[in-house]
C-alpha cells in the first residue's frame, strides 16, 4: 500500500490523488455551519453532495456563505424527520456512500441511523466513535476511542472500539498499528477494573485473536507516546512510546484528553461514527471549519 | 492579599520576595533525581534542607550534580525505612514544615504519611492530590485534581478534591475561584453517575456548603475553559469559559488530561498530596528540573 497517511492534510491529499469520488448524503442540509465545507470537498471532486431539506433555505444559506447551490443535487423535503429517513435510505439502497447529519438533533439523526429496521447497524454492531488527532508536537495521527459515545465500555465494547480504531488505522495505510490501553499507570490491578479488561486484550492480540495490530496495556499517556519517558520508567512495552492509536478506558477520559489538547496542544481532529454499514458523519457546530472538511474526507476515505 | 499568582514562575518570585523560608525533611534524601531542585531552593533563600539518608551518598550525589553537601543539614540514617519515619517524626514534632520523598519507593513512603499512629494525616481526612498546570495558551493557572491518587472518588471524597484545591487556589489569591467539574458534556442524567454528584455539589456551594468559590457542573473542557464554546453553545454557566479549578470524575480522566498537555502542550505543573497536616511532596523520577523546584516553592508557600 501506500506511504501511511501522517497528518490531516495527507489524509485530503490522498483523497484527491486516489481519484476517489463518493456521494454524500446530508440530512436536513440548510446548516450554515457545514455548506461551506461541504462545499469545498465537491470543489476538490472527491464528493457529490445530495443535500436532502428544505430547498429555497438550502440555496438562501448556500449564497450566503458564498456557495453556488448548483454545485449541490437538491431533494425537496421540508420536514427534517423525513429529510433524515430518506437520506439513510439512500444510503442503505447504495443511491449514497455517506450519511452525514445537517440541521437536525444529534438524538433524532442518531434514532434513525439506530432504527432496528431501516437504519445503518451492522447487525449486534456497537456503535462507537473513532477519531484522527492531529497534534504539533505529535510525529504522526493519533487515532483515539471513544471521544463520543459509549460511556463506559465493557470489555465486549472495548474489544469492538478497539478494532474499528485498528480499521480506521489500516485505512490510513499502518500496517500494523500500535495500540495503548490508556490507564493512570502502567500496573494491572483489580483496583482498576479497566487494567483487568487491558491483560485480557494485550493477550488476545498476542493470541491472535485480534488481527494486525500490536497491544499493550494498562499504559500511562506517557509510556504510550513519549520514549524518553519508557526508557526513564524502564517499563518493558511493544508500544514503546510510539503509539497510533489510545484507547480509553471511558468517554469522560477520552473526551478531556482530546478537548484539552484541541485547546491547548493545536489539535486537529476528524472522526465517524463507528458499527454503521457506510460511513456516517456527525460533526458538532463547534468544529472548525477545517475540521469538518478534514471529516468530510475521512468518510469518503473509509466509504 | 497579593495580586493572584498567575504562572509558577510567579509562585517562585512570590515565594522568595515574601521572605518565606521553610525547612524541608527529605527521606532517603541521596536522590540524584532531586538534588539539584532542592539545593536551588536552598540557594534562592526559601528553603533550608534537612537531608536524612546515607551521609557518604548524600554528600557523593550532591557533589556529582554540582551541589556543595554543606548547604544541607545531613542526618546519617542508612536505613530507608528509619530515614522515612525520622523524616515524618521531624515534621510531626514541628522540627521540620515540609516532608519530601527522596530515593525511597512511593508505597513505602505514603505508608508512613498514612500510620494512624505516627503519620501526617489530618483526623479523618481524605488523601488526594492537587496540582497547578501551567499552559502557554491559557491565561492563568489550572488547579486540577485528582491527578494521581483516588481512583473513582464518591461525593464526599469530590468534596474533600474540591475543598483542597479551593484551599490552594486560595493560597494563590484567587479569592473566589470558578471551579468546573468536568464531564463528557454539560447534561446532567443518571446515566453518568458523576453528573448526579456534580449537579449536588453545584447546589452546595450555591446553598453556602462550599465557601468562597463559583462551582458549575457537568461542564466539558471546552465550556470551562473557553469563552468562544460557551457562546457558541449557549449554555448558561457562572463559570464561563474562564476556571480556575478543574475537577475531574475520575483518577484516569484528570491524568490523560494532564499527560497530554504535558507531552503536547508545553505543560509544567507543581502538585502536592492533599489531607495532611503538612504539605507533602512526592515527585515522579519523571517529572523535569523545573516542575520539582515549582514543586518544592509550592510546598514552601502552603507550610
Amino acid at each position: 500500500m501506500q506511504q501511511p497517511i501522517q497528518s490531516l492534510d495527507q489524509l485530503v491529499e490522498h483523497v484527491i490523488a486516489s481519484g476517489i469520488k463518493k456521494r454524500i448524503a446530508v440530512a436536513y442540509a440548510q446548516d450554515p455551519n457545514t455548506i461551506g465545507a461541504i462545499a469545498k470537498a465537491v470543489e476538490n471532486g472527491f464528493a457529490e453532495a445530495i443535500m436532502i431539506g428544505d430547498e429555497a433555505a438550502i440555496k438562501l444559506r448556500s449564497t450566503e456563505v458564498g456557495v453556488n447551490p448548483e454545485i449541490f443535487t437538491i431533494i425537496h423535503e421540508p420536514n427534517d424527520q423525513k429529510a433524515v429517513n430518506t437520506a439513510v435510505k439512500m444510503v442503505k439502497t447504495d443511491e449514497a456512500d455517506v450519511l452525514m447529519k445537517g440541521l437536525v438533533g444529534t438524538d433524532k439523526f442518531l434514532r434513525a441511523v439506530l432504527n432496528k429496521e431501516h437504519g445503518l447497524m451492522k447487525p449486534k454492531a456497537v456503535m462507537s466513535y473513532v477519531c484522527a488527532l492531529q497534534l504539533p508536537k505529535y510525529h504522526k495521527l493519533l487515532f483515539i476511542t471513544d471521544t463520543a459515545v459509549l460511556p463506559f465500555p465493557d470489555l465486549r465494547e472495548k474489544t469492538a472500539m478497539l478494532n474499528y480504531a485498528l480499521d480506521m488505522a489500516h485505512a490510513f495505510g499502518i500496517g500494523k498499528p500500535k495500540v495503548a490501553l490508556i490507564g493512570a499507570s502502567e500496573k494491572v490491578s483489580t483496583n482498576f477494573p479497566n487494567s483487568v479488561d487491558y491483560a485480557m486484550m494485550s493477550k488476545m492480540a498476542q493470541r491472535g485473536q485480534i488481527k494486525d495490530c500490536i497491544v499493550d496495556g494498562p499504559l500511562d499517556v506517557f509510556l504510550a507516546c513519549d520514549k524518553e519517558s519508557v526508557a526513564i520508567k524502564g517499563v518493558d512495552t511493544p508500544v514503546g512510546g510510539d503509539a497510533d492509536i489510545l484507547l480509553f478506558p471511558t468517554l469522560e477520559a477520552c473526551n478531556s484528553f482530546y478537548k484539552g489538547l484541541m485547546l491547548f496542544g493545536g489539535g486537529e481532529l476528524a472522526g465517524l461514527i463507528q458499527g454503521t454499514e457506510k460511513p456516517v458523519v456527525v460533526m458538532s457546530r463547534s468544529e472548525s471549519e477545517a475540521s469538518k472538511y478534514y471529516c468530510i474526507a475521512l468518510s469518503c476515505l473509509l466509504a
